[in-house]
């Protein structure tokens, strides 16, 4: 799978994903209004002005971008009804050609995270027929359980010609908690690194593992240095834009070759509209403003990764 | 809620907890049969015949349990017919009196988690209306992305008088992996604890904080010294049972008074019927089953805490 969205990557011409993580601040009232309209001020309601929006952000995007990752965590808010939007906007968007990463952060025992990876990454079985419940290309998976929790969700990345990314070191501020401390002389996020290697190991897929890992862009420093420990890793990276990630941070998240990393916006894109600088579409066409901004973000990404 | 929790496991005299985890395997081949017949082999037929299982098994151990604890994975990997059923289930237990530990296991950056907070323990706004979308009692917490990803949880915690506990030490073989590295010549689990009672320090309930804490019954050793490490913070201790954890490993995880922890078994309660023991109530009589192994669990339990 990750030799698919390195193709993807290219073709486009965009190491770039779009974060769909609609909170209803980021979406325009005349779409709220109407399916307040149909669902009333309700989950429905919430779940269907969501749906609305993705496919709009989705319709005017689509051929700029290799991927979208929507996070999960914005539509389980919304119940059983947000989850319904998170499975219609995953299925739109492999209509529309789109490579998706389930914003999951997924991690149990091994025969829980087995479950996880089936929902994700892979299929059930009922009785005699195979079903793949949620049916993304890739899902981010988080690691403190370690190799056990781990291991199932590789297994699928195998069976089923899927992918992982494995949280290393998170964009947040109090990431480094724990991530930054010290064991034997190296911080643990560079432990977790190592074992990113080792999992990686076991499903490669042309240059690169269908085991990728989590770096935030707020932390350049670390990114280089990890962009070194796991060569054959493929980096995604949230934290830009609106976190504070600037793209001349970003350069030694790639590889020479330009490859190596894909770089995340979500609140940057999607509620581009109500930015002052885009603020000339209007809310009406909220969607040209994210294709205006995913332009711009393409074009700052490109020219930091220095190729 | 950590003290409703106390009050029910006195009440009752059962620090135990069901783990409402049921895989295929576990249902009884006339629930399976009943609804493949209504929903055929697919998702709907799996999540209606999971929820038709856990309502035999609660109604048949309510009255002797103080709370449950769905592990939503199993629920997940059906997807959205499985996460209703996950629903159902929640709301029927709390029909039933019990409280619900959602096993759910988020976490993420702190925007993102408060999103999941409102999802699991909290209540979100749609126009001038509030949900509680999945309204458990308690659910379970990942600590990787530090205190930014916790915050929220604790936040909801005090806003609407429910509880969570947060991975400390996990069951699983390879928990030790990053759980056990030292750092500063402790182990990291240690380090997760200190911080569980910096966060529970802003959510007491009487005797015990509303943020609690996940250690395996397979560590016996490490219970014991981090019962002392966190006066005030309840234990959920899984890996009872079907994962090799004994009742006699288990003294260490109560406070003198036989209090401070409850214990979780699955697969050895739900699953009952497909073990010797209990092969004579047969298949149809599985909840029946699953109550004689409630009760020798609250026995064995109870004279190895050592009250």
């Amino acid at each position: 799978m990750i030799s698919k969205l390195c193709r993807k990557i290219s073709e486009k011409n965009a190491p770039v994903v779009v974060g769909l993580d609609p909170n209803l601040d980021f979406i325009p009232e005349f779409i709220l209004n109407k399916s307040f309209e149909k669902f009333g001020e309700s989950l429905e309601g919430a779940a269907d002005a969501v749906w609305e929006f993705n496919r709009g952000i989705v319709d005017a995007t689509a051929e700029l971008i290799p991927a979208v990752k929507p996070q999960i965590a914005m539509y389980e808010q919304f119940g059983l009804p947000g989850l319904e939007a998170y499975k219609k906007t995953v299925d739109y968007c492999h209509e529309k050609g789109l490579l998706v990463i389930g914003d999951v952060k997924r991690g149990d025992i091994g025969s829980t995270s087995l479950s996880y990876a089936k929902a994700h990454i892979g299929s059930i079985r009922v009785g005699s027929k195979e079903f793949k419940p949620f049916d993304e290309d890739f899902c981010t998976v988080n690691p403190y359980l370690g190799t056990d929790g781990i291991k199932p969700f590789v297994d699928e990345c195998e069976a089923s010609d899927r992918g992982i990314f494995v949280l290393v070191k998170t964009s947040n501020p109090s990431s480094g908690e724990f991530q930054d401390r010290l064991i034997e002389g190296r911080p643990l996020y560079e432990h977790v690194a190592e074992k990113v290697n080792e999992w990686g190991s076991l499903s490669m897929d042309g240059d690169y593992s269908n085991v990728g890992c989590v770096v935030g862009a707020t932390y350049p420093e670390m990114g280089a240095a990890l962009r070194k420990l796991m060569p054959h890793s493929y980096i995604l990276v949230p934290g830009y834009g609106a976190q504070g990630g600037k793209a001349e941070d970003l350069k030694g998240f790639f590889n020479p070759d330009g490859l190596g990393a894909i770089v995340n916006s979500s609140r940057g894109i999607i509620a581009a509209w109500k930015n002052k600088e885009y603020a000339k579409f209007g809310a009406e066409n909220y969607a040209d403003a994210s294709r205006e901004a995913v332009k711009a973000m393409i074009d700052d990404i490109n020219s930091a990764k220095g190729v």
